[in-house]
């Protein structure tokens, strides 16, 4: 089983530690605010109070024994790369970072990082994407242009079956999945029905996409 | 065509007023300090610098014609939920607010925000989703247990046929498309070919996805 150091328990720290030890992996949590220490204690498997970039205290806290390692330090930089530089140093074989900026996202793959994570950019992305229609509830982009969406059953196609709303005809969209409050209906057929309130999981052009959303 | 007025410029609010900006859409970008005002000037239709707690200045700022705002103040929970209330009362439709934790969220939706985000915790959640097989490139959860994800073909399905990779046999799990450097091959056949390197569009339970990953 794989062992993970999260250095920085901030919001996107925290948030990982505690959803890799709800999966049952051994996390070792560092922060050098005890407050932060104290409030994650007992969700992980140890919570220490530490300031990472004191290789001494790093050395001590066996780190070189960890397969990966988050560095979530946000706003000083300084800190996230020293910190970078001293888990590579100590031998812990990935380590993920959070970065500001591209600037800072080179800088942490010129010391070694093995990989650079945006949580905040690749969040806004996310958030604009979906307010510019509110019908998008989550896509995974297949290529540029290409994506699969959750978008909200327009009122128009309630009662009609799939073969009725011809969104492959009308939009250039496959419907992959429908679901609704109680079920995923995984293997839809032509004469399956599209309810009001049905999410449709979706398979398109974004041109497509776009305009089953405004349909 | 929605106008969007986004306050607070840090690395969530400027992606997602750059993002809004880049597809065609008005923004009004909001900050306190003159330097976010200043480095997003000329991505977005208006930047201005101004305190978002003053209810004066954000009734001069006209925002009551802004469809929808997005509020990414961050550290300063009172500046970040006083911004929200101004903002309902002057009469914007929707309010998007980031939240801390659970606490302000629900502090934040008392006061009218119409939806709260919670960026860090939620990519969080993803990439420690993805750390735990570094294969799962992007995933959609359909329903509890139930989702859509992306993961990196194993070497051992390398020149066989979907028919002979037998995926739904041995994982439950159906095909949705099959990605390389070049191509998105979106209706993959029994008798298409996995190749090395080929990333596959999946969808399954948890476990099948998983037995998938590590297999
Ligand atoms: N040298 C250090 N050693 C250990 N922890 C540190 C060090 N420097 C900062 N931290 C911790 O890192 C955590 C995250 O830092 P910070 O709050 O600046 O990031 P952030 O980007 O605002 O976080 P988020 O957006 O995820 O909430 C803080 O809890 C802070 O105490
Ligand atoms: N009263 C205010 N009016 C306008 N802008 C404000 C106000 N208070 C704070 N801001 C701005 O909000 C922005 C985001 O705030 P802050 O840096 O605390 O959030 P954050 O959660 O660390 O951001 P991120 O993680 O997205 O980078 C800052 O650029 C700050 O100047
Ligand atoms: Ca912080
Ligand atoms: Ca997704
Ligand atoms: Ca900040
Ligand atoms: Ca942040």
């Amino acid at each position: 089983m794989k062992q993970f150091i999260v250095v920085g328990l901030g919001r996107f720290g925290s948030s990982v530690a505690t959803t890799l030890a709800s999966k049952g992996y051994d996390v070792l949590a560092i922060d050098s605010a005890e407050e932060k220490v104290q409030e994650i204690s007992t969700e992980v498997t140890h919570a220490v109070k530490a300031d990472a970039t004191d290789e001494d205290t790093m050395k001590t806290l066996g780190v070189s024994n960890f397969d990966i390692a988050i560095v979530s330090i946000g706003e000083n930089i300084h800190a996230n790369i020293l910190t970078t530089l001293i888990l590579k140093e100590l031998g812990v074989k990935y380590v993920v970072v959070k970065a500001q900026d591209n600037l800072h996202g080179k800088l942490l793959s010129k010391v070694g990082a093995d990989k650079v994570v945006y949580p905040e950019r690749d969040m806004g992305v996310r958030v604009a994407n979906n307010l510019v229609s509110a019908k998008v509830l989550d896509y995974i982009e297949l290529s540029p242009g290409y994506s699969i969406a959750e978008i909200a059953a327009s009122e128009k196609f309630a009662g009609k079956t799939l073969n009725e709303s011809n969104l492959r005809g009308k939009f250039g969209i496959n419907v992959i999945a429908i679901k609704n409050e109680e079920e995923v209906n995984v293997s839809p057929e032509a004469t399956d029905k599209i309810n009001s309130g049905d999410i449709l999981v979706v398979m398109g052009h974004e041109d497509g996409l776009r305009r089953l959303k405004e349909y």
